[in-house]
């Protein structure tokens, strides 16, 4: 990381006296990598998390001197973030549209410094050649899980009540009571599991509690006694304990080797017939077959997420054809309330760079060569 | 009613001592219309909603001795509930398909006494007319208040979240998280009002506290502070006040003739450019085709609900096909769990009839040729 120095002090009071009108000593190249926009850039005067929008930065970064390329246009060798590679100092992405940013392009940026997330989720980076090569890895904690546990929720209510069936029917000149309610139910007295309990599985935990449902969680760590009765949530010691137990479940836990794959054919014969299973942590946490040969046999009743293995998902992925799925493109963390929220959240970590400050301790996934714990 | 008697008496010391060997001094003709199952009627033992299942009390009802007719022909002086009408003593109908007793239908039926609704609103029936000929019109209370209050929730998501778009892109091949993010927002935040606070409206104020919300009602009654203070909503005393100020406005009212065509192109207009409204209370609340306008114009962000000015809706209804909605047939109150509290419901009010005793008070929507309050 630069500018650990008496330099980097002095431009601090620089910047701090009168930062828009000194450039900083060190010029950095900065490469966003977004979804494009579009036709809809202009919809909405807040939608600041597309190519277009830039995380509403580029007016201060251009004002501090910085060289700021923002593209969509991010695979294969020939892409604009290959072309910029050599020379960036950063590299900004989202999991909705990521960047990856594999070893082999870590050997090609010499000038690396930083990769940040513009939300939650770095595991489009190779983490461990990232912290080899000294780079500091961060994401905006704390930014979208808010949409994101609200995503979670209501893709529980549209499987289990069985919303997209009548929705179809609605649109297209139907009426068929049956053809829903023989498959609707409340969610009210359901057992429902959350496969981690971080951030996220908490805020889902609070917000199922007046439902009145049976919570129960399965995490590294307990939750202390006042938590757990405030959130009203039973702690599982044992994740093929839990899952059988399970009306629904849902996933809540970052892509780590450990996780990958961890819903294979096996796992999932472990639990109940007719469960829904809610994903909308990491696609790759699941086997990808195994999750639409049990949609279609009837023993998962419901699949829903908005994360894939690859994104953006090729057009023949098998979870687009399987029965009775709620999937989306990956969009539960970038409401226009989450974009404001992780693009002010990127601008103080470039600001805090920029002045050689550590950035909030909980936003590291890779720190001076060391991998922050989940990810060890 | 019959059976106020000491006969009814006689009869209730020989039900309870062996109600199912004895048949009852007066054999009841007890006409049922509910949705057809068809294929579906077989995939669930608990789908007891539908004509096949007809409510679980068909061996019940027979062992005392009386007929049940049960169709899903309700439809012009040749259906099949026409044609029952002259002898029939009790009709059940459900608002997900009903049977709308109109005012010459009930001149037509000269034994009736009785009309339970599986489920509840019972505006289907010709309420003035029913309590001219001294009929008793009762619901089941109660019964699926927890499954429209979670589908109210599910539908508040579904728009305020901007799901649809999405859903459409994963099942249509494509990926462009803009066209989605652009207009999806957080719950959190937002201000929402319920129009009417009853059993319904309170639920979901309940099940929304944790959204962190600004939550506002209005009703003819406003709570008690205590309990204004656990679910955390704000009394506003003047509609007209208040939907200027929602984000989202959900409507929780029976239809009746103060409540119909409340919202008209005038009230709506008064309602914040963006409101999401969601209806699962009665269609006709609305003005059909000022919904639809000011969906197309954008005034209106997004509608949702599951009932209909009249119902089966017809093929062309403008609502099937406004942008931005999520509307689905009448469904929300007849979950799996909806149906099995309601049919016992109805079983509880049949065997208190046939005992000459009372309905539990909040059933009754026409007692002894009286409206309950909210209907006058």
């Amino acid at each position: 990381m630069a500018m650990k120095s008496a330099a980097s002090s002095a431009i601090r009071s620089l910047l701090s006296s009168s930062r828009n009108l000194h450039a900083p000593a060190e010029r950095k190249k900065i490469v966003g990598v977004f979804y494009k926009g579009n036709e809809y850039a202009k919809l909405n005067p807040n939608f600041v998390g597309c190519v277009e929008g830039a995380l509403g930065i580029r007016e201060w970064l251009e004002s501090l001197g910085h060289q700021y390329i923002v593209t969509d246009d991010k695979e294969g060798p020939n892409s604009e973030l290959d072309k910029h590679l050599p020379d960036a100092h950063i590299i900004i992405s989202t999991p909705f549209h990521p960047a990856y940013v594999t070893a082999e392009r870590i050997k090609k940026a010499k000038n690396l410094e930083l990769l940040l997330t513009a939300g939650i989720g770095s595991d489009h980076v190779d983490l461990n050649a990232a912290a080899a090569a000294g780079l500091t890895v961060a994401e905006v904690t704390g930014s979208n899980v808010v949409s994101v546990a609200e995503d979670e929720l209501l893709r529980i209510l549209v499987l289990v009540r069985n919303f997209l069936p009548g929705y179809h029917q609605a649109v297209n000149g139907e009426w068929n009571v049956a053809g829903i309610a023989h498959r609707a139910y409340d969610l009210e007295g359901k057992t429902i599991g959350t496969v981690g309990a971080g951030r996220i599985g908490k805020l889902l935990l609070q917000r199922l509690k007046p439902f009145n449902c049976n919570l129960l969680y399965y995490d590294r760590l307990r939750m202390n006694t006042e938590l757990e009765k405030e959130i009203g949530a039973k702690f599982e010691e044992d994740l093929d304990a839990m899952l059988p137990k399970c009306d629904v479940i849902v996933i809540n836990m970052p892509l780590t080797e450990q996780t990958r794959g961890l819903f294979d054919k096996n796992r999932i014969a472990k639990c109940k017939k007719g469960v829904v299973i809610v994903n909308n942590a990491r696609g790759a946490i699941m086997d990808t077959q195994a999750i639409a040969d049990a949609c279609t046999s009837g023993h998962v009743a419901g699949y829903g997420g908005d994360v894939w293995p690859v994104q953006p998902a090729p057009k023949d992925h098998p979870w687009r054809f399987m029965p009775n799925h709620a999937m989306t493109p990956h969009i539960s963390g970038t409401t226009i309330d989450a974009q404001l929220r992780y693009a002010a959240g990127v601008k103080d970590m470039l600001d805090r760079h920029f002045r050689g400050e550590d950035f909030p301790q909980q936003n590291y996934i890779v720190k001076e060569g060391q991998l922050a714990s989940q990810y060890r």
